[in-house]
C-alpha cells in the first residue's frame, strides 16, 4: 500500500498524518507551530516530524501535501502569511522538498486543501466541480475544478470572503473594505445581524438573556425563537444571494458549506435554498447545497489528496 | 503542417475557417444557418462544407471545434440552442463527429469558444487564467483557466450576465429575474442609465439630439459631453463592481473585454478600473482590464484551438 503525507499547518499548531492512497487515515498527529523569529523554524519542525513517523514505510511514501493560513499559487508560491510570522513571498513546496529529502511535496491555501479533502472523502464526493464555503470568523472558499484545486493567478481563487455585496455598507470590514460578504454571512455576521434585530424591537427573545453568538442564535431558531428565526431568514438571504452569485461564475454541481457555523447542520439549509432559487441564474439553480462531512480532518486529507492521482 | 477546423455557429450564419497549429487562419468562410424544422440540417450543412473545403489536406487536419449560441458541458452536450431551433439535449460534438466520419470534435458555448480564441492569439495572449466579458445586448463570459474554457457543470461556467447586483431592482430582466449585471453594463444598460440620466436633468447633451444608443453614448463622452460622461461613470461602477466580484471568486490574471461595445475602446477603462479598484479583495486587485483584439474571428479561431494542443 502507498501513502501520502498531509499536513495542515494552522497559528497555534500543525496537525499531520500518513493518509493511505485510498484515502484512510493511517495515524494523526500535531506538533505546535513555532511563529517566533519570523516562524523560520516551521518548515524545518514539520520535516523532522515527518521523517521521525514515517521511518519505516519512507519508500512507500509517494509525497507530502502542505495547507497554509495563506494565498498560494499554482507553483506552491506563498506570498505572505501573517498567522505564521511569514512576511517573505517564497516557494513553500520547494522549501519542504529539500528538507524532506526531494520528496514530492505539493503546498496550497488552507481552504482550498480543506475543499479538496471535502471533495475527495466527505460531502462533495459523489458530485463534481464543487465550491467550499468555510463559514466561521470570517468566510473562506475553495473551487474544486475537474478534481483539482482552482488556485487562482495568487492563490486567492474561492477565497469568497471579500467580494462586495453592498457597496453602501457604513462599517468596515477587517480588509479595509466595505460591505464585504462575510460582514453578512459569517458567524461575525450573524451576531451582528441578532443584535440589529434585538435592537429594532422589544420583542421577547432567549438571545437577550446571555452574550449573542452564532451558536446562541442556532440554538435559538433550534427553539423557534422568533426573532432568532427573523435572524435566521436575514443570514440565508445574504448567503443563498451570495451563492447565486457564484453560481453564475464557476457553475458547480454542489456547495459545501463547512466551518465552525456549519455546525448548526441542515436546519440552516432551507434558508440559504430559498434565496439561492430566487437569484441565481436557471442554468446554475440545480446547484446542490450541502453540509461538510470531515470536521477537521479535512485539511490533513485534501493535503495528502494533491500529491495523490 | 497540421490545421484545425473552427466553426462559430450563430442564429444566422455559421463562420468557418481552416486554422493552422500555429494559429494561422488559413481559409475563412461562411455558411447560412437553416434553422427551420428544428435546426435539423445545421450539422449536416456544417459537415458537407467542411469536407468540401478539407479535400486537398484531409490528411493534415487533426480535428474540429465548434461553438455554439447555449450551454455546452465538457463532453460536448448541448441543452438546448432556442437561436438555432434546437430544443433537445444531446452531445453536438458526437453527432458532428459522425457526419464528419469520425473526425476528433469538440464543442463548447459560443462566448467561451470566443475566450479561448482571445486568450491564444488575442488580448489574453500574455496572460495566465483570464475571464472574457462580452459586452452587447447582454453580457455573455467565458473563463480560460490552465488554457482551457471553464465549462462549469451545466455548462454556463462564465455565464456572468445573469449574476444579480441589485436584488431591490424593479425592472425585470429578459431571464425573468430583476437586478441582473446585464440589466446596467450592457449595452442595453448603457442605454437605460443614459435615459435615467436625460430624464433626471434638463443639461444640454448631444444626446438629446438623437435616439440614444451606446455607440451614441461613447461618442458623446468622447466629445466631452458632460451627461455622457455621468453615464459612463455609472456604467463604470456597476462594470467595475461586477468584475470585481468574479475576480474575487476566480482571482484571474486578465478580463478582457469584448463585445460590440468593447469597439468604444480603451476610452470606457479608466470608468471601470476606479471602480474595480475600490471594490476588489487586496489579493485579486492586480488584474489587468484590457480591450478584446480578435474581433468576429475570436469565435473560429478559439474553436479550432479546442482541438489543437
Amino acid at each position: 500500500m502507498k501513502y501520502a503525507i498531509g499536513i495542515d499547518v494552522g497559528g497555534t499548531s500543525v496537525k499531520m498524518g500518513i493518509v493511505s492512497t485510498e484515502g484512510e487515515l493511517k495515524e494523526a498527529w500535531e506538533i505546535p507551530t513555532r511563529v517566533e523569529d519570523g516562524g523560520k523554524a516551521i518548515l524545518p519542525d514539520i520535516a523532522a516530524s515527518v521523517k521521525e513517523h514515517i521511518s519505516g514505510i519512507a519508500d512507500d511514501v509517494t509525497g507530502a501535501g502542505i495547507g497554509l493560513p495563506g494565498p498560494v499559487d499554482d507553483e506552491g508560491v506563498i506570498r505572505k502569511a501573517v498567522n505564521l510570522g511569514w512576511d517573505r513571498t517564497f516557494n513553500v513546496a520547494e522549501e519542504l522538498s529539500g528538507l524532506l529529502s526531494g520528496m514530492t511535496v505539493k503546498a496550497a491555501n488552507d481552504a482550498n486543501v480543506a475543499a479538496l479533502g471535502e471533495y475527495w472523502l466527505g460531502a462533495g464526493k459523489d458530485y463534481g466541480d464543487m465550491v467550499m464555503v468555510t463559514l466561521g470568523t470570517g468566510i473562506g472558499g475553495g473551487i474544486v475544478h475537474h478534481g483539482k484545486i482552482y488556485a487562482g493567478t495568487t492563490g486567492a481563487g474561492g477565497e469568497i470572503g471579500h467580494i462586495c455585496l453592498n457597496p453602501n455598507e457604513k462599517l468596515s470590514c477587517g480588509c479595509g473594505k466595505k460591505g464585504c460578504f462575510e460582514q453578512y454571512a459569517s458567524a461575525t455576521g450573524v451576531v451582528r445581524l441578532a443584535n440589529e434585530e434585538l435592537k429594532a424591537s422589544s420583542d421577547p427573545s432567549e438571545l437577550r438573556d446571555a452574550p449573542v453568538t452564532a451558536k446562541a442564535v442556532w440554538d435559538a431558531v433550534r427553539n423557534h425563537d422568533k426573532l432568532a428565526i427573523r435572524v435566521a431568514e436575514r443570514f440565508g438571504y445574504y448567503l443563498g444571494w451570495g451563492l447565486s452569485i457564484i453560481a453564475g461564475v464557476v457553475n458547480p454541481e454542489v456547495f459545501v458549506l463547512g466551518g465552525g457555523m456549519s455546525k448548526a447542520g441542515d436546519m440552516m439549509i432551507p434558508y440559504v435554498r430559498e434565496h439561492f432559487d430566487k437569484y441565481t441564474f436557471h442554468a446554475c439553480r440545480d446547484a446542490q447545497i450541502v453540509i461538510a462531512k470531515l470536521g477537521n480532518s479535512a485539511g490533513t486529507l485534501g493535503a495528502a489528496k494533491m500529491v495523490i492521482d
